[in-house]
């Protein structure tokens, strides 16, 4: 598949995913969000990014020792190293938050790596410390017990559940302070360019709410409040 | 039933979820608490209103499609206009937090109609622009999916279940930073002038303890603390 | 068992729960971390103390009504004023959140008399007010209704379940912004110094992961990064 | 709508709830299966009817004292008296087994009346009782108490969730040993046609299987065994 | 205490845990069944016997070692040997069923012992054997792994929940196909002979269900039915 | 790895799954059990094999349509047909039992091409026809709907997660009444031979038990009981 144009992106980091479900529904996606997942950093919730998968298994107490980071290969530090830059690590826990899948310097290293975020249905460790990263961090929960104690790494790229949702590598993974959506990478450019207006009428659409339209004829609008939307766009999209 | 006098809802405001539990609880009643409810706005906790309902039961994809908005009577959209200015609104979603019950336009709809809050046992989409308004609403999870993907709304007005508990219409539904509690209709008068009673006691029991009075005695009060009350009321309720 | 030297305490105070679940891992426990309970005040989630124990079981109508409290020996009031100083207040609620386990008045009771803070696994209410509070005090869940409306307390000081993990009288009990760890009493010097190594050595790890070193030779640490490691002790831990 | 020809609920009565569910997933509805609920008597799970519903919501113990029922007009009785000879009493219990939606008495009494089945997502009581009833009744446990411990009769015939799945009065509802399937009211008569011609097909194709046929070629058949087929059903359908 | 009569065990031996339950809720008392559990053997489900309790919490792995059961006063094998003739045993296991907390041998040595049966809110292994003894066993599922694994037996003769419920020592513990009922020990006599008139009255309130009469009026009876119901029990209690 | 001894497998068919737990728990494995799984048919549950793997992800409604099983390299159909004889098929359904992993036509098909047995943490669909074949297989509920409404086969042959345990290719899957038990492939010999010794053991002690030995100094055996076994033995095992 062709690499994403950067437009893609750029126009997704404008769209909420709320307004990214209804684009996926109106296909007959209605299976998209991750749900139940939380920005670490409610400041950097805002992400976008490819998806490069990580799948764990649960750990069995011969093989997930301590002294399996000695090998440098260990599936878990091999990823973190493996992430492209602008992809968004993405994590399947089973859901389950019992351990951690990270912590603050794996998360630290994604981030200088030039990753767009991580993202699991599992726990994560040292949250305070990733609080304070600019970098976009989604976990079911806080978690303080290392990953050996319940998760076995065991391969990457390749199609995963993460949060109940098929995650394959290379979907668009998108996060804001609701939650994380898969976007399939199929529908990427058309679902972002959509969005994208979608958001603008919506924002127009608030301003009407606020300022005590109806939700009759407004939302959705009708052929009154979608001329007075042209007009508003042809107007430069001025504050109400 | 008679209007509801504005002097309980008066009340109300200035009594915590707590201290109605144990005012219902002595009244044989146990379950009136809405467990698991956050409030999107922290600093816009604080809610009192009767109770106007709206049921929803599960989405089946032949009915629940996008153009069911087109509709000016949708349920869901003629229950935001119905809701009677001081109301609040409550929403039966099978406590399925997996698709919104509303977002950022409904709520903003609710809030400039008059409604006194909204209590949804399913998600919220837009949260992020939910707490930023000054209207209380409370949901179990954000979650982006639009409704019509989990959820379809079918009546309102209707005796229904919301996070465990039931609620009649125009039940008294109070919230704050515990959470919300639901005071049956026929019990607010009483209720709400004892809890306020309550909510003064404690306010000085509270100051007794911060400077080191023990349990016993205090809290619950024995005679002398009872009459060291007394005359803290009459001397016109001073910090300790 | 001889007294908790000051030494352990103090050098805990700067272990986090995340090292203290991988050094008892290491030592073969895999079930220390009290899973899914937070700090209500997180700014006050910092916590080290032994555990004193009180054990709840289900509430039953005709035992649990609002009168016990005026036996001063009710055993939820009596463990309040029984825990020592520097001890934490540990509770068994059965993971049940319905209700609350104490409130604002018994929390600050607590703080009061000298604890080190609070930890349940069910509800609490008055949980804005605790907040408040320069204590550590975590929960499953707020919950505004009183204990008695689902937990009856029934003795103290025995072996208890917290949050699914085995809680000894005298264990010590670490809290920060990730959650609880148990950390077993006669693993407590050895860790608590083992720990207070690791946290040292971290910071210095973070420091080059964040200037961009890569995971494999610095996390774990080879033998180079160990003998930088060395030297930047013997420089007096400068920032990097 | 027309009343539902007995042609079609006689050709569903040889119909398996497998099968239903493929016909519906092929037109677009995938959440058709009331999941989790078990035959209290397994020889007598085949069952079809149109559904009349029942709906509860929590109990309020001022409301749902044991004397309601003097009341002759009480929800739950009046509901029992009035479901349609070979319709199926469909019960919204929200999913809660901690008490029955119904006894012995009540489901005789169905039974005697003609219905065609009981389906409940909550408990029931005198399962052993029923269990020798030759008479379809599906519920999610066992369970003693009685409904007025934790559920309140509110309505009847309205639209009602059961088992996470929308149940609409006059669905098909069909129960066999893998469960129970709604069928949507205006689906029937195609759907009914259509499975029992695949129920046929599979019987030929199971017996092909058996005599050691590949999935492939047979499951789904491709020409050869579609000829095929067609020659067996030409022949009377023999055994093979 | 004094010893409970045979005579109250004799008679609750006819009565339902659902007619238990009822008699339970009359008198306040809501929470008394004990969710979720089945009986190993469904032809040995009836018991009757005052509770002899049994306090699981959590396994540590440095405690809970193989080798514990060299310890002859081990509680969980002490707990086996200490219950008497005629007593339940209960045990709390905190409704984790990961493990067992019994076996065949210890439900083998129970009823060699005399017990009157064995209730476990976790799990219990080797059960296809103890389903061929004539013994009364509930539990939540069937498990294979050895209670060292997730239990730690710690105290007998205690308060315990069980299945959500609160159980004192002595208190009767009634059991069938339903499930299992806990009848505080002050309330058996008089529940026990009320329980039995009732099981009379359902059984002749059957007959005419059976043969046709209709709720209102029978169900509960009116003026007429009562009368009919004591000639019938004049008449000795026939078949109707 | 060498091909498993029939040996091995032979000695296996005898050992119960109690039993393999506590030999695995003796060398530091604790999370061996399948938990939640059952027999469809309880009169074929015995089961022993290699795990031949099988691993589903959430199903995507563009990618997951009734005619992808027109390709004959379909995964779940491949799978199928690729399970080598003698060994058990693992299904790994992320424990989500809203749709089946297969039905009566794959299950025939696994068992005439010689398969040991299934096992699904998923649902299965046409359990009454299941539970007439003599065929081990083992899920965690009955469930109607194809898994195409809720899963997506996407490769085989890799280590899975099972109902919460690690399944690699080629680990001994051993299954009975109680459940199933994954056996790592490195032990299984010695287990095996182990386990057989324990239950010859266990048969002797359940015998004395019966006759009323208590449980210190026979379970577990002192020295007077280890001869008196060994003596037993030497007799030629007779029947007590």
């Amino acid at each position: 598949m062709a690499p994403l144009g950067e437009k893609t992106k750029s126009l997704l980091r404008d769209v909420s995913t709320a307004t990214l479900t209804t684009a996926l529904f109106k296909r007959g996606l209605r299976n998209v969000f991750l749900a139940g997942l939380r920005p670490v950093n409610p400041r950097a919730a805002r992400m976008v990014g490819e998806a490069f998968t990580l799948r764990y298994i649960p750990a069995r107490e011969d093989l997930d020792r301590i002294d399996v980071y000695q090998d440098p290969k260990h599936p878990q530090r091999a990823a973190i190293e493996a992430v492209p830059p602008g992809h968004v690590m993405v994590m399947d826990c089973r859901n389950d938050a019992r351990a951690a899948s990270g912590g603050g310097i794996l998360m630290t290293r994604l981030m200088v790596r030039g990753a767009a975020g991580a993202v699991t249905d599992g726990g994560l460790r040292d949250t305070p410390e990733i609080a304070e990263l600019d970098f976009p961090v989604f976990c079911r929960a806080p978690s303080a017990p290392l990953n050996l104690a319940v998760h076995h790494a065991v391969d990457m790229g390749v199609p995963i559940a993460c949060a109940g949702v098929a995650v394959y590598p290379g979907d668009l993974i998108v996060g804001d302070g609701d939650g994380v959506v898969c976007l399939p990478r199929h529908l990427a450019d058309e679902v972002a360019a959509e969005g994208w207006e979608q958001e603008r009428k919506e924002r127009f659409l608030t301003m009407k709410i606020r300022k005590g339209a109806p939700l009759v004829g407004t939302y959705p609008p009708n052929e009154a409040t979608t001329a007075e939307y042209k007009k508003w766009l042809a107007d430069g999209e001025p504050e109400l």
